[in-house]
C-alpha cells in the first residue's frame, strides 16, 4: 500500500519537532508517503481560543517536564529554547518555496531548521538564520534571499495556514490520512495502525474488539 | 519494587475512563499499587482557564472521533454519553466514603460507575444512580444513602479536589509517581517506563539515549 499522510506542524512546536524525528521512520515501516505541511498555529489558537502551553497556569510547569521526558523516552535530542515560542512565518515561506522545487530537500531543510531551534537554540524567527540553514542543505542562498522579498512567496505561509485550517487542523503535530485527523505526537502509533490496517476505524465489525494493530 | 501511583481522574472524563480500564493491568505488570483519586476537574478548569473539550470549536469535532478511535485501539467498550459532561460530586463523595472502609471495593465501584456512564449511558450525576451502582458491589445501600446527607461526607469531594490541585493536578487522567506528574491517557506507557526503570527521568546519564523501557 502507498498511502499519503499529511503532517501539519508549526516550526516552533516542540511536539511537532518530536514527530518530525519519527515520522519518516514510521513511513518506511508501513510504506506511506509523508507530506510535510508547516503552517502558522497562532491562527488556529485564535480560532479555538486556546493559548500556547507555556502561557497556561499549571500546564506551563507540567509541560516543561513532559517535554524533557518525551525527548528522553523517544531518544530525541532536545533543549527547551529561549525565546519560546517564536514567529515561524519566514521559515514557513522558505519551506514552501523550496518544496516547489525539491520536496525531498525541503524535508531535509525542515529537519535542520527544527534541530537548529530545539537543539542549538538558534532564533529561527530571523530570516538570516533561516537562510543560513537553507544554505546547509545546498540551497542557493542568494536566490532564497531574493525570493523571500517577493509577494507570491510571502503569500505561501498564509495560504498553507488557510488550507490547514480548512481541513480542521488546529494543533501541532496534526496528521490527516485518508480524511481521518490525528492530533498530537502521541497519536503517531494510531496513524501507523491506521495505515497498516487500511483504516480499521471504518470497519464497523472491528468496533470494540481487542487492539488490531501492532 | 512496589511503587505507589496516584491516579487522578474525574468520573465524567472519557480519557479517565480509558485509563481506568488499563491502569490495574499495568500495575500488575510492573508491581505498582494504584491509588484511585477521583476529583472535580471543573475546579482545575477554572484555574487553568480551560474549557471541556466539547466546548472548544474545532477541538470538539476532532475529540468525538479521537475518543471512538482510542476506544477501538484499546479494545475498550465505549459510547459518548449524553448529557456530557456531567457533575460528579455525588459519585466522588460516595467513592471516598467507601474507600475509607474498603479500598479494593471502592475501586470496583469506581470501575462500575465509569462503565455505567460510558457504556450504558446512565446519568451518574444522580444520587439514585450512584447508590444503585454501589449496591451492585455489595455496599449497604441504606447506609450509603444516609452517609451522603452528612456534612463530613459532603466535604470529601471538595477536600479531594483541593488536595489534587495542591499537587498540581489539572487534567484527567493525571498520574503522580514518585513526585513526577504525568497527564493524559497516552502517558500510561511513560508511567510504566518510569516505574519499571526506577525513575529514568532522574538519571542524568540516561539523557537522550535511545528508549530505555519496553
Amino acid at each position: 500500500m502507498n498511502q499519503t499522510v499529511d503532517f501539519y506542524f508549526d516550526f516552533s512546536s516542540p511536539y511537532g519537532y518530536f514527530s518530525s524525528e519519527k515520522v519518516e521512520e514510521m513511513a518506511s515501516r508501513c510504506g506511506a508517503t509523508i507530506v510535510w505541511r508547516p503552517y502558522l498555529m497562532g491562527v488556529a489558537f485564535r480560532l479555538t481560543q486556546r493559548k500556547p502551553l507555556f502561557q497556561v497556569p499549571m500546564v506551563k510547569e507540567y509541560s516543561a517536564r513532559d517535554l524533557e521526558r518525551v525527548a528522553r523516552y523517544d531518544g530525541t535530542e532536545f533543549k527547551i529554547p529561549s525565546p519560546f515560542p517564536i514567529a515561524t512565518v519566514v521559515a514557513c515561506r522558505a519551506y514552501y518555496w523550496l518544496s516547489q522545487q525539491d520536496m525531498l530537500n525541503a524535508k531535509k531543510f525542515a529537519t535542520k531548521l527544527f534541530r537548529a531551534y530545539f537543539i542549538d537554540n538558534r532564533t529561527i524567527s530571523e530570516a538570516a538564520v533561516v537562510i543560513e540553514v537553507a544554505g546547509q542543505v545546498g540551497v542557493d542562498v542568494k536566490r532564497l534571499t531574493e525570493a523571500l522579498t517577493k509577494p507570491d512567496v510571502k503569500k505561501l505561509a498564509r495560504t498553507a495556514t488557510n488550507n490547514a485550517i480548512d481541513k480542521g487542523v488546529f494543533g501541532s503535530p496534526f496528521f490527516i490520512v485518508d480524511g481521518e485527523p490525528f492530533w498530537g505526537h502521541d497519536r503517531l502509533p494510531h496513524v501507523e495502525a491506521w495505515v497498516t490496517s487500511g483504516g480499521w476505524w471504518k470497519e464497523a465489525e472491528h468496533l470494540f474488539t481487542p487492539k488490531l494493530c501492532p
